[in-house]
């Protein structure tokens, strides 16, 4: 297999864009992404471009040549993935596997979405498609209640970390403050995620990631190849990894441990040669804050059942020893589904080549990001190292 | 690269399924292919699961894990595609390419749609979401009007076809009375095109395909692995190609020609190293008949203008010289979206295989399958070579 980087970059503002289309979202990240290469359109041979729910949402499907129309990329061939949570990641992991197996040498990855111009209970509604819509969904699960039933699990089995758990989202909304492109701007104590709306217990509005619109995209280009256009540090794909699990919540193996996370982050490891210990910064899928306690653990960053105590510790702040979710995560830089996880490999490009301004995180060459689907039955984790 | 073989092939029936659900549909079909290729479930390392909209007519999209718990596949990753009605294709070419690269040596590729259960208004809007929502189906368009534009032009061009057009219908209806597997077993006439019910000038009811549920799987292995255990003639796949257009009809450069179908035959020929005139028979995309004339136009196997007339004159039925839809095509055999790519593969490992029983081609070693999505924004192409 060859060796992959990422060439370019772009992004959105994410936020509520009541004026703004699936096309011009994708114009933007899709044109800057492109522009930040300094690569011609006419070498981009392929596009991968995830969506979640388009379909539902904006009854918009077929999103890979409209992608491809919208950024002028004439006929090349297109796809579009969906994995729930997962889909930016999925997109990028197909993108990824193209160009080191050598069917391409420059493809454009994307990933979008429109969320905000639909009702709550629509929004809702299209969110809950991503679990099992006969056995889950038809008894009135959502993901807030899904997750709810998790972070319960989570009390019984290693003890009530409700305080130490809210600390996730103080730090995500502290690191936001630093992102330009970070749909909230606002600073929280412990105290406002405790006491904050109710929405499924142990949960409040606080605990939960935000609904909103965005798009991010990557070039990515055979190592060797690269040298040829891009100016900017080369960020090298040093890891991949993908697994899975069932998608109802009765059929999985444990509750407080994601199955596809153990699976998805032994490969990645595996095939960048490091530990967890090597890690410098993560963005970790924190779509609730328990979320984010047991991926930093599943990800073999602190033992088991010990994760919000490290959180609570300032260990993953952004002068800790490990920063988690620099960007402000889902939390608080926004969670537009199938923008999600291509917006992480953003910020650990971003990183990396040392371009994250005032949310800088000291000696960031190797980073990790995480990206969960549904209530775990899919998970990809990539790493990147500068060259 | 390395050979890829198709070792185990299943699928439902196609057709109006009230009382079964998606994960009826996908249990069976997938059972049968995972025994068909006589495997154990311990060595499919990967789920590649085309579905074009159960997001907005179920409400249910991650359809990836959906699959793999169902088929008691374990944390295998897995990974929807969708490109409208080339989405089956679409997920067969992800997983032929990871094989062929040598990340899998078996993986199961699938396709499943459920339409039936939906008002015939919700089926149309769900369909029509393959266009552009902004552009052409907040103008009104829907499939069969769009395509009925292709039709006129066509018509302008070279002529006006209607009643030779009307063949590819009749042909299709004659195929699937052999096919147990097809929706639709009735005998029509030209007549019976002509008079039926309008749908959009010159469209009637009997020139559009149908509205189908149904699942359709395929195993794929290396083939230098595939002995192990494939008991059946091995189908290799000697061609693949894959190629894209605008979405929209108003920015293509032709209405009666297919960029992406020139693109997708051009690689998949290349590939095989063959020409047009070395196809045995095909499964072409017959979404309406109007697709059918120009597809057997694109593909090469009859020049520009010429295709009507040489449906009409038999050289594309059974016994004719270059069988079109043995199966009985979209047309006939049923059109459950997600499902259809992988059916017309299904079709072509069967003839291969010589297990057509009455709809048997002779001679059938060197089999084409077509796969169009949208109004021609997204086409895959794949040849079939039994060894």
């Amino acid at each position: 297999m060859r060796s992959v980087s990422v060439v370019g970059i772009g992004e959105t503002k994410m936020g509520k864009f009541p004026e703004r289309s699936l096309r011009d979202l994708i114009l933007e990240a899709g044109t800057k992404a492109i522009g930040d290469a300094g690569i011609e359109k006419e070498r981009i041979e392929a596009l991968y471009l995830g969506n979640y729910n388009g379909s539902y949402w904006s009854l918009q499907s077929h999103m890979g040549p409209l992608g491809s129309e919208v950024l002028g990329l004439g006929d090349i061939p297109t796809l579009r993935t969906e994995g729930a949570c997962a889909t930016g990641s999925l997109a990028f992991r197909q993108g990824l596997m193209a160009v080191a197996a050598g069917f391409y040498d420059v493809v454009l990855v994307g990933g979008v979405e429109k969320m905000t111009h639909r009702q709550t209970e629509t929004v809702t509604t299209g969110l809950a498609s991503a679990a099992d819509a006969d056995l889950e969904v038809s008894l009135g699960a959502t993901f807030p209640s899904l997750f709810a039933m998790i972070a319960n699990r989570y009390f019984f089995e290693y003890g009530n970390v409700r305080e130490q758990m809210a600390v996730c989202a103080v730090q995500n909304h502290d690191n936001a403050l630093l992102n330009p492109d970070a749909q909230m701007h606002k600073k929280i104590t412990v105290q406002d995620v405790c006491n904050g709306f109710p929405v499924a217990y142990p949960f409040t509005v606080y605990d939960c990631s935000l609904v909103s619109d965005g798009a991010c995209f990557v070039v990515l280009a055979a190592t060797d190849v690269a040298g040829e256009f891009c100016k900017k540090r080369l960020v090298e794909v040093a890891g991949s990894g993908h697994a899975g699990d069932a998608i109802t919540m009765a059929a999985k193996k444990s509750l407080t441990t994601f199955t596809a996370t153990l699976g998805a982050a032994r490969q990645a490891y595996e095939m960048a040669g490091i530990r967890p210990a090597d890690v410098d910064f993560a963005e970790v899928h924190d779509c609730f804050t328990i979320t984010q306690i047991i991926n930093i653990e599943d990800l073999g960053f602190f033992p088991k059942g010990r994760g919000a105590a490290a959180v609570a510790a300032g260990r993953t702040a952004l002068d800790g020893e490990l920063p988690i979710n620099p960007s402000g995560g889902l939390k608080a830089k926004g969670h537009p589904i199938g923008c999600t996880g291509l917006s992480q490999i953003y910020e650990a490009v971003v990183q990396i080549r040392g371009e994250a301004g005032a949310r800088q995180v000291k000696n960031a060459e190797t980073g990790l990001t995480h990206n969960l689907g549904g209530s775990g039955a899919t998970c990809l984790v990539h790493i990147f190292r500068g060259r």
